[in-house]
């Protein structure tokens, strides 16, 4: 299923994208899309049977904003250095296990909502990333097939970067992950029984309509189900969180100078195959 | 006033610490302490007022859970290498402006909880911090009497720390920062206007009995007001949100080998001068 939230920022509703591309109201079946959900099979399965059915009504798409398609995140994990071409392009060897920052919840974005740029900033940059959103509390998971098991699904992250707060400004990466509207989410939050194979997605992302990122998961270094596994010996992983992977190469960090950085203006898309697409303007804090 | 949360874990109910070392009963006049309270200036003028007017019952202690002052946290800042003495410990030179990262808040527990010390886990280690709890949504703030006017209080952290996670595991600090359970929090959410010096307050932990830091926040390198203006340049603070804001010497990782690092059986007690004590017995995870 093709699960996202839709409506004016912190009063978005749950929704449905159908087979046919319509839209439908999930708001009669579920009161949102979050943790609880994803951890609740009964709750799931309904949408699926009212899907089935035909009982949702259509929306009325005129106008509608697209929100984040999960409410109430807690944590976001991510994980860098996780291609081996961005690696190379960074000139960073390929780390000997999974490196792990945070970005906080509170960054989120919808997939259409403008990303501002930092004030003083002067290296704003993008990374197209698969999400991976849990649906099961994982601690301390044992395999790969168990770790895969506690994955409700999967959706597009643009993990917005300032590289010199993130590098040279004495902190950790967290110091340049973190700045206001720095993740939009979604469309989609596309459940994992409709994502066979996370190691062969394609990702994609633009500016001003140029190619800049063209990669796929089968490139990652650690993929998902050892991420998920990886993560969950450092910490307890709830309903609710999500996993930014990784990025590709192609992040105007890895290009020869004057590095391409983002300014006011800029318009970014970001696009996994099957997962949709994202669209920002960029626009000054 | 002194908040505070008091119940099983996940069902905390508010409540008040009196003049006297009364709990009182605070359900009948705020439904819980969390950032939309703290940032409602009404609300906490009606507690003041039925605590002034002895309105408010007294609790049954008997057998009651002191939960986390706080809940529904949004993000946990933390600052490394914040005090003098601690930098010189870990051999450390002082940073030249203050290291950012991050705890989750779901590794939050009461102040008396269990703490675990994760599998594999040989350097669990401790520390004493002054948590800043805001109260106001900060974005750039322009100068230390901005910034302490978005503070709505003060409580007691416990940073647990994994310094291998931390330190060689190829990753951020956060990785060691992120364990399950790793931040035992309160026992109370002092208000502002009873901390009128936050670079004035005694700092002590102990280790099964034994003194092991005794710091003052005098010895931090960047004081409350300059860390909460210093973050809102990098990222927005919302209200609920908390920084941790440093610890002062005396942890394991600074002390000769071997380093006594804690494992089951463990028992830690942590207080800051008018903010309380916690303590709590380590066990395996």
């Amino acid at each position: 299923m093709k699960l996202l939230r839709v409506g004016t920022a912190g009063s978005e509703r749950p929704a449905l994208l159908d087979a046919e591309g319509t839209l439908r109201d999930l708001s009669g079946v579920v009161l949102d899309i979050d943790g609880p959900l994803l951890a609740d099979d009964a709750a799931l399965d309904r949408i699926r049977a009212a899907a089935d059915a035909g009982e949702l009504p259509a929306l009325d798409e005129t106008g509608l904003r697209i929100g984040p398609p999960l409410a109430r995140i807690g944590k976001i994990v991510c994980i860098g250095l996780n291609y081996h071409d961005h690696a190379r392009e960074t000139g960073a060897e390929p780390p000997a296990e999974p490196v792990i920052f945070f970005k906080a919840a509170d960054t989120v974005v919808g997939p259409y909502d403008t990303v501002l740029v930092p004030r003083e900033s002067t290296q704003t940059d993008w990374e197209v990333e698969l999400a991976v959103v849990i649906g099961r509390t994982a601690r301390y998971l044992g395999s790969h097939e168990e770790a895969l098991a506690h994955v409700a699904g999967y959706a597009v992250a643009h993990d917005v970067s300032e590289r010199e707060f993130q590098l040279e400004r004495g902190g950790t990466w967290d110091k340049g992950k973190n700045c206001e509207t720095f993740n939009p989410l979604g469309p989609w939050l596309v459940t994992a029984d409709e994502v066979p194979d996370p190691q062969a997605l394609g990702l994609r992302l633009w500016v001003n309509g140029e190619l800049k990122q063209n990669g796929t998961t089968a490139e990652q270094i650690f993929g998902v189900a050892e991420v998920v596994r990886y993560v969950s010996q450092f910490m307890t992983l709830y309903p609710g969180d999500v996993i930014n992977t990784g990025t590709p190469a192609g992040v105007a960090l890895g290009a020869p100078e004057p590095k391409p950085f983002l300014r006011a203006g800029d318009v970014v898309e970001v696009e996994i195959e099957g997962l949709g697409r994202q669209r920002q303007e960029f626009k000054d804090a």
